[in-house]
Parts: C-alpha cells; sequence; structure tokens
C-alpha cells in the first residue's frame, strides 16, 4: 500500500526529469532567478515579483558581516587547520545557533503568536514586553552590538512597505520598539528582527527564520574560507578582530 | 604599521554602514538580485545582466536532488536525532566531498589547466584523457548513475551559448565527452562537469567550485530537513529511498 | 589588572610543559590510565581506584551499537562523499541530540532536581511521574527500541552497587522504573538513563551527560567510517539496516 | 544470498546481547578498561597488559593542549553561539585537518612505506627526506610552534622502549631526526610523529592514525565546550590568546 511508504513532497527525481514542487528545474532555469526557486521550494509556489524583490532583499541583508562574526571566525579556523572548503562552510554555519542568527525564528514566532490576537499593535507590544519580563525571558530581535541603527533594518522595513509586505507582524515589531523606546530603553528592531517581521507577513512558518539565514551567510562562509585558504599560511593565529580592509574602496551602485 | 595587520577584502563594517566589495549592502537590498550579490562576492564585480542570469541558472541547477542524495540522508537523519536546523544543515554540506559534488572543482581545475595550452580541442581532449589513464586516474564530471544525458547540462550549455560564454572550457568539455563516445564509451557531461565548464569561461578560480554547489544546494538541505522535522517521527529508521512523492504533481511555467 | 583577561581552569600550556588540572601530561603518562585523565579533566581531580573502574565502565558501555544508529549513519554517509575522517565523526557526533544520547542529561538533570528532595524514593518517583505527566513531558531514559532489558543497564548497576555508587539518584531511577510496572508500563531503565543515575551519584554535573556519550561513541565512530572508507565504494547506497556481520564470532573474555 | 548483503565485521546486535569483534560489551565493563575496548575496536583483539598500557599512554598525549589550539577555539566559539555540546565537538573535530593533529597519519603512512624497505635507519632516513626534497614536500610530525622538545614525545618514546615497542619504525622516525640535526636543523619528532611512529610498531593501519588524536582530543573538547558554556557570556570576543589559568596549580601524582 502506498501509504506506508515515506513521503516527500519538494522533490521527484526520475530519469532525464527533476521537478520541484511540479516546475521541472531545467525549465527553470534561464527562466526564473536563483531568488525565484529559494521562494518555491520554501514556500511550496512561485512568487509574485514583489515577493521575488522582497525575497532578494532579505538574502541579500545577511549575506556577510565580515571577518569577526562566530560563524566567519569557525569557518576560517577549520580550513586554517587543512580540511575542505566544505568542512569550513559546514563550520561556520554550526555557529549559527540561538544567540547568532537564531534571533529570527524565535522573533518570527513570538510575532506570529502575538499578531494573532489582533487587537492595537502598542497595546499589543506593551502586553508582550510585560509578559516576557515576568517569565524572564528577553525579547529576541532587538538592539546591535555594533549598529545604533541597523541599516539593513531600516530598508527591508522601507522595501517591505513599498512592496505592500507591512502587515500586522511588521506594526507590532515597530510597537515593540516604541514600546522600549519610551521605557528609556533605546533598543531598535535589528536585521534578525526585521527579517522575522517581514516573513511573518509573508506568510512563511517561523521554524524557517533561521534557514534564511543560513541560505544568505553561506555565501559569505565560501567567501570568507576561500579568501583565508588562498591569502594566508595555514594554522595561523586566529580570532584577532583589528583587520586592515584592503579591498575595492567606496563605491556606488 | 598597518601592514602587519592581517588583511581582508571582503567586507568592511562600521557603525550603520556595511560594504560588500565597496558597495553599500544596503543600498543593493532591493535594487540588485541575490544572484548579483553572490557574484559580486565571490568575483569582485558586480556582474552584467548576462553574467547574472548565467549565475541564477548555475544557482538554480543543484538546488535540491531529492531525498537519496547523501547531503539530504545527514541532514534528515541529524535533524532526526533531536537536533536544530543549522547543525542539520552543516552535517549535509559536510558530506559534499570529493565524491559528490567535488567533481566541479577537480574538472574546472583540469580543463583551465588544459584550455590554457590552447590548440585544437578534440586534440587536447584526447591527450588529456590519455594522459589521466597513464597516471591512473578517472576525468571528473562525466556520467550519471540515474540520468543518461542530464537536463541540467543541456540547459546549461545552451543558455551559456545563448548568453555567449561558451568559451574553450565549454569546447574542451564537450571535446571530451565526444573522445569518450568514439571510444565506446557514453559518458556525458553531468551537471558537476557542466558548472565546473561554464564557471571556467566565466572566469572563476576553480577552487571556488564546490562553493557554488554549496551555495545552491544548502537551499534544498534547509528544505529536507525542515520536512523530517514537520512531517516524521524523531529517531525514524532513515536510509529508505523508496519514497512516495505527495507534492504538487507536474506543473508548467 | 589580571582579573581582566578571560579565565580557564583546565590546562596550562608553557614551553617543555603540558600541565592538565595541575598534572603534567607527561608525568601522568604510563602511570595513569585514559579513563583516569578523563575522569580527572571532567571532575577536577584525580580518581580513586572505584571511581576509575566506574569510568571505564561507562565508557565502555556506549562504545558503539553497530551500523544502524543515526551517528554510524552519518559518519558513513559523510565518508562515502569522499570527505576526511575527522568530518566523518564530526557528522556522527552532530547527530547526537536530544533524541539520539540527549536522554542521559536529561535524565540525570530530573533526577539530581528530585533526588535532591530527599524522601521515600517510591514517593517521589510517584509525585516526579505525575508531574511530569501533567506538564506533557515523558521520562527521559526509559525503554529502547530493541532491547526489553538493556544488558547495559543491569551490568551498569550492578557494578554500581559493588563499588558502593548506587546512592539516591539510582535508587530513584530504580523506583521510577517500579512505578511504571505498577502502572502496567514496561519501560525499564535503558543504558542513557543508568548513565544518568550513576553519573549523578558520582557527583558529575548533569550539563556533562551527552559528553560521556560523545567521548564513548567517538571510538565507534571512528571504527564504523574506517570500516566504510577501506570496505566499501564511494557513494554506495547507504541506510540499509539488514547487515551481515562477519567478523569474529561469539568469544568469552 | 547473504553475500549481497552488506557486512560490517564491527559489532552486531541483538535483543538483549550487544557484542564488539565478538566479546559481549556488558560482560567486558567492569572487567576491561576504556582503553582495552578502544584497543579491540580498532584492532580487533583485545591488548596485552603491554599493548594496553601503550594505548593509554597514546590517549593520554593529546587529551588538551589548552584554550589555544583551532579546535578548542571552534568548539567555543560553536558553544557561544547558543548551539548544544555536541555541535560544539563536532565543530572542534571538523578542524582536525591536515595541519592540525593530520601529521599522525601522513607521518605513519611515511615510515610504514620507508621502514618496508628493511635496511640501516640512518640511510633510509637520508634517502627519505631527499626523495621528499626533490618531490617538494616537507615531513610530517617534526618540530613544534612552542615545545623545543616536546615534553609527551619524550615520555611516549621511553614507555615504548620499556614496553618493548620501540621497532623499526621509531628508529626510522629517530634516524629522520638526527638527519635533521646534521643538516644543521633542530626538527624534533613532535608528538604527532612519535605517535605516528608508535602505532606503526604496533602494527595500527596508518589511515586509522587522525582517529587515536580524535579519540583522543574529544574529551579536551567536551571539557572546553563545557567551561565556555559554564563560566562566559554567549557570543563574548573569541580568539584571545592571553588566558589566565586559574584552575589547580602544579601538583604531584
Amino acid at each position: 500500500m502506498p501509504d506506508d511508504k515515506p513521503r516527500t513532497n519538494i522533490t521527484s527525481v526520475a530519469p532525464g526529469r527533476i521537478r520541484v514542487k511540479g516546475y521541472d528545474i531545467a525549465e527553470m532555469m534561464g527562466r526564473k532567478s536563483f531568488a525565484d526557486v529559494v521562494y518555491l521550494i520554501l514556500k511550496g509556489e512561485l512568487p509574485s515579483s514583489e515577493e521575488a524583490r522582497m525575497m532578494d532583499a532579505i538574502l541579500t541583508s545577511s549575506i556577510d558581516h565580515g571577518v569577526t562574526p562566530p560563524s566567519s571566525l569557525a569557518a576560517r579556523t577549520i580550513i586554517s587547520g587543512g580540511n575542505p572548503l566544505n568542512a569550513a562552510v559546514a563550520g561556520g554555519i554550526l555557529t549559527i545557533g540561538e544567540s547568532h542568527g537564531g534571533a529570527i525564528e524565535q522573533c518570527a514566532r513570538i510575532l506570529q503568536e502575538w499578531a494573532a490576537k489582533e487587537g492595537d499593535p502598542g497595546k499589543l507590544a506593551d502586553e508582550l514586553l510585560a509578559d516576557m519580563k515576568t517569565r524572564g525571558y528577553r525579547m529576541p530581535g532587538y538592539g546591535h552590538r555594533l549598529h545604533q541603527t541597523d541599516p539593513r533594518t531600516v530598508r527591508l522595513f522601507a522595501i517591505a512597505d513599498e512592496l505592500k509586505f507591512s502587515g500586522k507582524h511588521q506594526k507590532l515589531a515597530r510597537a515593540i520598539e516604541k514600546t522600549f523606546a519610551d521605557q528609556g530603553k533605546p533598543l531598535p528592531v535589528n536585521v534578525d528582527g526585521a527579517i522575522g517581521a517581514v516573513i511573518s507577513d509573508m506568510g512563511f512558518d517561523w521554524r524557517l527564520g533561521k534557514g534564511f539565514f543560513i541560505i544568505s551567510r553561506t555565501v559569505g562562509l565560501v567567501a570568507q574560507a576561500h579568501e583565508e585558504r588562498t591569502r594566508e599560511k595555514p594554522m595561523r593565529k586566529l580570532g584577532i578582530s583589528d583587520y586592515l580592509y584592503d579591498g575595492p574602496q567606496s563605491r556606488d551602485l
């Protein structure tokens, strides 16, 4: 009985034919962008042009943050020990835990749970923060060690506004920021929180939150590990944060 | 002396400003596609529209190949053991070794070495295969367990032709296929070999070869691990290859 | 001020001298067993001969469980993809999550929390299970897919009895087993639960629970990956559970 | 036909009975040391008391080398990012590559290949080093960044001498050291080289070389990750090498 077989709804493979969510992969090549197909495989349907542009912006936002994040450090350390590129990238992805990138899914989970209650965002935000305080939790997705205002957040919300993806989750996320400010805490939404809000307004399962970060940052990890391998000696002392940037200087699009 | 500091040429980070290869990441968001920025971080410059389209096709080609590849199996096994999404994806990427995805970089290395000699592709192909035979090596990037002719290869080469990226590396890759056929060996270029040829004609360092596969397949691994986590019980018997596909049926673009 | 420096209390290294918890590593070589030094690094003091023997028994208990556990499958899959031994073992260890080996630390945590209340073990066991039921949790460390009575559990408890390590945690663990039986549920303590009880009676931090399993099983993973690499072809179909054992037949000590 | 089934010669598992290389695991518990069983699973037979003592010394030698090795840095970075203990240890093991611990297997491979030629060790050493120089390779297992003379090497060879495990591989290893010295290069055998020589004289497959290091260092990685998790804040700046050791001061066995 076919019901007994394990099931998958992602990709069907037969000799000469690979279909992702029903669409022939060879047909999509050259006609659909990579972000389109990322959207398809995670959401089940091809995106509208607005959804595709939003997806491109989300994936671009987290592509790299330089040499110092733990994931870069781990990837460089591993390739420096004389290991292949895939091991280095895998080690980098291993670091993407609750305290590094993990805020996306936790923030999205909380926004989805509370925004579902409907009601005035400001009032929901007050209740939500009071509830978290009572239970001894911190709201994930707010504040950043380096960026006072995260330029990626500002841009992500602006694009979401323009493309009409600023629904109840973004409203709640912004209301939380305002409640913090009213309490004298300058804790702006960071890029993790902004992604959490936008993917919630786009209808994604919050459990995929860390997945967006992983897909995006993998690219940066490939670049970081490749640079370590091609420019540095094996087993050098790593973990220094005072790097000299010697790539192309500031340039305009 | 600044020369003593370690250097990086990928990303510069300052409060409120993140630049990748000199371009402001917030400015690129909404104006550049994800594939554009992947190209930028790996190549150092933003792509032309032809280069961007070629990049989209390459990244789309390897996004997923179902439940059975070793990388899917490892990712599902790890999440099934009660681990977070990032650990599952990391385990999947760990499997992408010399025998799984690794053919891209080995094939690109050989094509770049031999195509640099200039000369008639057919003659070069004969010499190259004779040389490999003498040294006891197999040519990587040819033949596939399942696909007689790999639909992704056909499409990738067609797009490269259309966009004028079919240079001496693709010519050599096709000549090798012909030499095999003349020797009575039906070993068509597989998708790894095709990517190796196209990225060589686009001017990429062969050592990035596995990187393209990693960036692309990470998306499929997120989807595979997410499906395992949301549809199956922990610690189930894994490794079965006889899956029932119950996603959307064949559909046209 | 030295207080500002990060601190470590594990190992001090100077030219020509490595000390673990104050003891010279070269002096310990040849005079202390490996299990002695494992105990030292995890507990801070060298073990008595009883503690050393208990440690040897714990580490031996989980050294391997054949080809079918998820950790073996992941390690074999990774080395089969053409990766180095360390990547394979790392992938195996990645699978050791909440549902595979993770029961040790969860069981130890619960036993340490409840045994601290002092009181009749039977009564504590009843309360503990009622409490978990109310909160919708299952007691970790009980029942096994294959072994009705786990031979390793029986032996571990017998050794603990002989060496006087059967304190209040083991008493509680056994009382829980009895409560289950009284409720008509044949859920004997499994090896994870037994290790959780014994390390608790030995005074270990429950958060090290999974560490004992990792240290022990790493050995099996090296053996599994080495066998895959030396006896099988790359990229073979993995995940089959019906293996033929062709090693030495049953033999007595 | 049973011959078609995949085979394993490591562990056989049946309800209520687990046998490693034919020996009942429950029977070995309490009667055999952990190092005995490690020897059994890697070599196929239980060790003599000399072999067991040698094994204990090898595994003790590499158990930890403080906070600064790449494997410690990776393990701490990963747990600091908010990941479970197994992910941290896996990341540490991932770093154990060609340039970190990998010298054991490379050194063992070369010693086994050249010692098989039989002949005067000094003459073999000269030829071997001349051959490697011609081919542009460095001899692995010699020299150390920190230790002029590695105390673990001295001790390992002394124990091997005492237990009669100093055969032709150790003789060749020492002759290589002498040839280096005669050439004015102070490159003493380091601990990787010494382990490579001793396991070769004990009859182990050189491909298991890195396995000894992995089994041993996994213990240190558990300790390093546990310390990071219990003493430090998440996402702190890592990679500092100037640590204050605040554990027990020097003490005698």
